[in-house]
């Protein structure tokens, strides 16, 4: 049975946190593993940056290759529905791509969201979110593969970031269990994903930290995901709690990451979310004024951020921004991922 | 005088067999070769899945590196007319892109088809068949080349394919002289190119198998594709017949490989030709009626297809489907390319 | 502080001369550096041949790895304006996006510029030449990486195109210094960049030769450019001056490099140049009639070239073209820049 890496729920947070430590010894040079020779597919439906370079540079650092491959322009249509008549716009069914490139690779990543976009509008979505959450083709791809998949993040989770939040954590805090840590939503003018955060609370969580999940109302993640989150905190020795009070949930923060999210209630109805959350803008950014309030708290962000929206330039560039350490991690992570499932 | 791997007819039977035989070598491991710090250079004008990963992944695991550009978007606009006065659309000339790829690069991939497209509908296309099967931009960059060029998917011919279908059949027939093969036409919603079947075609002839090409009236291939087929299947101790007789043709049969084509005697009036072939499209699909008549046939196909149009589900999730290892074989068929022409 | 090569005029005269040199011993194989496990991050903002393969084989044969990002489609759109308030169409701001990719890579190569397009029609340009002369995007990027940057063509130079031909002249010359050099304008249907002649121009002054910049009224290089240029001339010896005179320039040249551009006088109109310039086409081409009143002088173009447009077929296919011999140096000045900045 081929091991995949599509969520942090499937790993054990014993296992989450060897992954974790495993990037920092890479990271320090005190482990120096050799994926000579070992090629990586790389999917994008979507666009990337340090998704897409990390795991590059990771694979080539490590003595291997990648292959990146946009599906869309550069490919067919992709199938993943059992029993499909593909006469119409489909033209490969996942039952073949996924053993096909399984063949000519040795792991494949994937980055398959509805939701993901450049355009300065949210995509159009017409599955419901209890559909969207199953993230049907990559779980259908990781069924049919016989190499380990990754997940490059879907609509479900990221858990890639999950993992480079968790190093970053560890790094900044020494031992995070107990340590205050705040998700925060803020406004942002397009409903984005909501994998992210859900990863990002997955991966503080699984430290054991005391964590505050802020958000207004409405915007709750998926409450199975928060379930889970919870059930982890408190076996890793910590807590998880929910507000929309942003005056007291910065008191005595360590840890402040800022995300934006789509809310899930809305969900397809862009438009009338847009609206809706106009009011929150000035509220929810993260300021100095409001960093001001914590126990002199590290700033992440997973980045791209929308500056002087999500965060202001002085959060952003001051002292106690961790974004690009942040951000490195991603490499660092993905090496540890790649030599767990290919070691 | 750089020799290029253009179509398996330049190439004698016996040349092309033992690119077979070393695929299969490289493959089990026998023969390790190395093409250390040699670089492929890779020009996709039409999408692809397993002929680019294939590729990169065959010389990654040689040692070397590829580089793929997609022309379009990420270059100039290409001319290979001698003497045009170029103030219009093409900005860079073959007789100079040849050469400097050349200087790049040890070896350089191409694949050009007029006639593959992503797109629910097919191409239009305004030149005649008589004009498209020259070739010309692949063989004008051929001539120009200082180093080996590949043909990844051609008007007229996809080489590599046919040598993967060979190395399949070995793998699977042990010595397939004088057996079975049809290579059956198929049902599909657009117009295909002609250049996969002509490349299979010479493939089963080249083992020297019994060979039935069987497709509906107008559904020919190039004659004189044909006529060479003929000649080297009977040069080595096979034959080729064509029929429309889906009755008989399947009887016997060792191998059966689907694909579909659009009609030459039709080409470039693709509506009128979805409208006449409307008729064939409940009995031309593979089935598991028609392969319960072979003598227990494998199915090939050079993917990607469409389930349950060209072939159904049942046949191509059977014990007999073998179409994933044909696909694998891209890769190690690759690999004995990279090595002949650069080794 | 990281060093940078944005425009040879941030390097020394006998700095840009050592790179060409080495650039001369690594094609020779008498200087085998190797960049084993470094990363090249390459960002294409514009289409590309020659500096993305010539730049990605570079690396590769050097025993590192290359990550050449499209961004547009497979990225988000790009900030760079200090203090924005990022609620529009960009979603990740420089001041990120350059430290991390610093964090992933151990040097990036950047094309940008706001003039090359694919298209039959010239870009269309909204600032003004003193706005897009400042390179802000590229400046910016690279006063917040933390590994060196690599102009790969922004708006105002070219300098990988600088150095491939000052390489190549020494290699055809041997000692240029003194030689006549011209660097002719020729008509084009489009108004192309400045930044190639502008690292034309300075190439040949920083070999000390006496240089003819020949062009049409209206049709003066950048003036800080020129005279930047023409002190650079005579400190190595040689010498700068400017002429429309087409009849007297080519005597006694012993290099005949052909480039179109727009005319800045004319800059974002160019439809009127278009209308303006028409008269220009017959007299400006390069031909055999005028190379042949030169002292036997070998012709260079940066490629891609029009053909019939601003050179004959007789000169592009004749003894004296050296064009493909200066695409090829392209390969080898990358290796020698890559091995200064990373080494």
């Amino acid at each position: 049975m081929t091991r995949h890496f599509l969520t942090t729920l499937d790993w054990s947070v014993e296992e989450v946190r060897d992954l974790v430590d495993r990037a920092l010894r890479i990271k320090r040079g005190t482990d120096r593993p050799s994926l000579a020779g070992r090629i990586l597919g790389l999917m994008f439906f979507n666009p990337s940056v340090r998704t897409r370079v990390s795991c590059e540079s990771a694979i080539a650092r490590l003595g291997g290759a990648a292959i990146a491959v946009s599906p869309g322009s550069e490919t067919w249509s992709f199938e993943h529905e059992d029993g499909a008549v593909m006469d119409g716009a489909t033209q490969e069914h996942v039952r073949e791509l996924a053993p096909v490139l399984s063949r000519y690779c040795h792991a494949i990543g994937i980055r398959k969201s509805e939701l993901i976009t450049t355009a300065a509008t949210t995509a159009r979505v017409t599955a419901s979110w209890p559909e969207l959450r199953r993230d049907a083709f990559l779980r259908k791809f990781a069924e049919r593969a016989t190499v380990p998949v990754i997940n490059l993040e879907s609509n479900a989770f990221h858990p890639c970031q999950g993992l480079a939040d968790m190093a970053t954590m560890v790094e900044k805090l020494g031992d995070p269990r107990g340590k205050k840590y705040v998700l925060t939503w803020a406004w942002h003018p397009k409903s984005l994903p909501v994998a992210t955060p859900h990863s990002q609370l997955l991966a503080a969580c699984d430290l054991g930290m005391d964590v505050t999940l802020l958000r207004p109302p409405r915007y709750e993640l998926d409450p199975e995901v928060t379930a889970a989150a919870k059930r982890r905190a408190e076996e890793a020795g910590g807590s998880l709690r929910e507000t929309d009070d942003v005056e007291t949930a910065y008191r005595g923060a360590r840890i402040v990451t800022a995300k934006s999210w789509g809310s899930l209630a809305y969900y397809g109805r862009f438009d009338q979310e847009a609206r809706d959350k106009q009011g929150l803008r000035a509220g929810w950014i993260v300021d100095e004024a409001k960093l001001a309030k914590t126990a002199d708290a590290w700033f992440m962000h997973c980045l791209p951020v929308r500056r002087n929206v999500v965060v202001t330039d002085g959060v952003l560039d001051g002292p106690r921004s961790i974004v690009v350490d942040e951000a490195e991690n991603r490499l660092w992570t993905a090496a540890a991922v790649l030599c767990a499932l290919l070691g």
